[in-house]
């Protein structure tokens, strides 16, 4: 939880720090520097989607701390992912039953912010995220989740099926939200849970579908498919907060 | 409601477009064109989030209708927009009393399209969006409403004081979502209802909230200050759906 910004300096070290999965948020360039590694940087920069500013060698040289900067310094986010067990031991702080959200590859990082906003405000304990092919916490996901970030603690797991049968025997209950389900006002969502949300064009993988406890289902009467994922999201969390606050 | 797309040709045809405000979904640039009117219309594609295509004189001469495309050809999209009276309309042929979602000034088209979309699967009758400022029906608008802006009839209105004004003397009533009113659970949402969203940073406006029956808030037990506008607005139509249903 929480973060601090700190600066990685010289090209390979920034070259690694993005290959390493680092979020880095501000990326400053020699103004005209051309060559290999400077291309190869603000190719990853483009992936990453960091801001990128060209800058002078007088800037520069005022920014180094190491005076090796060879053109190129990176201002890192620090955000430190969290354990599973930190967000149990929030809720176990704070005296609730452990509200837990699990993102089944949420893919887009506006997505990501915006469900980390909600989980925030809907009074969940953390949000666990797979680490393989959805997006991490990109400078974006920092940006779109309104200050959430600082609080909400985010944990990434390898084996979110995994995870899941290790909080069962914490006695939480988990219910994914699917089509086909019970509409989710049936459902008694009360005590301690995990909210399952799937990917934005797939929905819930099978695997991870498999070891839960229930689906829940949004009445839909229009005429198109599903909702955003993260308003998806938002909803099934504050019928959560409505069972809960009976 | 619907839309069918349709192209415009030549220079001036297309800056025209443009600055009407007419939604161009793509473009047309002849490879290598680079003199003014050119410049000029790769800039207000930018500004509209046109998505631009280089292509061969071969290519739009084929395309081409008139025979006198200058190097450029536009598509655009006909999004019509309903009026008031189209949305109460429909109410009444689904026999449902009539369900409006306002929204007061939102500017993201992201945001503009996932709250079509929520309107759509939340069963509301259309939405009603002001004329100035806030977004329009522009292409990324119809993309993120994955469908649902060729369904879900959108008004435009000069006054959204006024709109509501008139809207009561068809017996709807109004909830704006605002911090410091009731928790929406406490509130009675049942009958013809108009659901009011604010703007992104500055929420519902003062003349516009005034002209509301009641206040709903949504609980909030976390950190930061409010939810993304298009998480609110689905929070907030699915507790409408909910108090329905029952």
């Amino acid at each position: 939880m929480g973060y601090q910004e700190f600066t990685i300096e010289g090209r390979n070290a920034v070259i690694e720090a993005f290959r390493s999965g680092k979020t880095i948020d501000k990326l400053y360039i020699l103004d005209g520097c051309q060559d290999g590694p400077i291309v190869t940087i603000k190719r990853e920069a483009k992936k990453g989607d960091t801001l990128i500013k060209f800058v002078t060698k007088e800037r520069l040289d005022q920014m180094s701390e190491t005076g090796k900067h060879q053109g190129v310094i990176a201002v890192a986010a620090a955000y430190e992912y969290s354990e599973v067990s930190d967000i149990l031991a929030l809720a176990k702080e704070k005296g609730e039953p452990p509200f837990i959200f699990l993102l089944d590859n949420i893919e887009d990082p506006h997505n990501l912010g915006a469900i980390i906003r909600t989980a925030n405000l809907a009074g969940a304990h953390g949000v666990i995220i797979p680490k393989n092919r959805a997006v991490g916490l990109t400078a974006t996901v920092a940006r779109t989740s309104a200050g959430a970030l600082n609080y909400t603690p985010v944990a990434k797991v390898t084996n979110m099926a995994k995870t899941i049968e290790e909080l069962k025997k914490e006695g939480l209950w988990f219910v994914c939200a699917d089509m086909g389900g019970t509409t989710m006002y049936d459902l008694d969502l009360k005590g301690p849970i995990g909210l399952v949300i799937g990917n934005e064009g797939e929905g819930v993988g099978r695997l991870v579908k498999e070891k839960c406890d229930m689906i829940a289902s949004i009445p839909m009467k229009g005429d198109i498919d599903s909702l955003n994922a993260s308003v998806a999201a938002g909803i099934l969390a504050y019928e959560i907060v409505r069972q809960r606050l009976q």
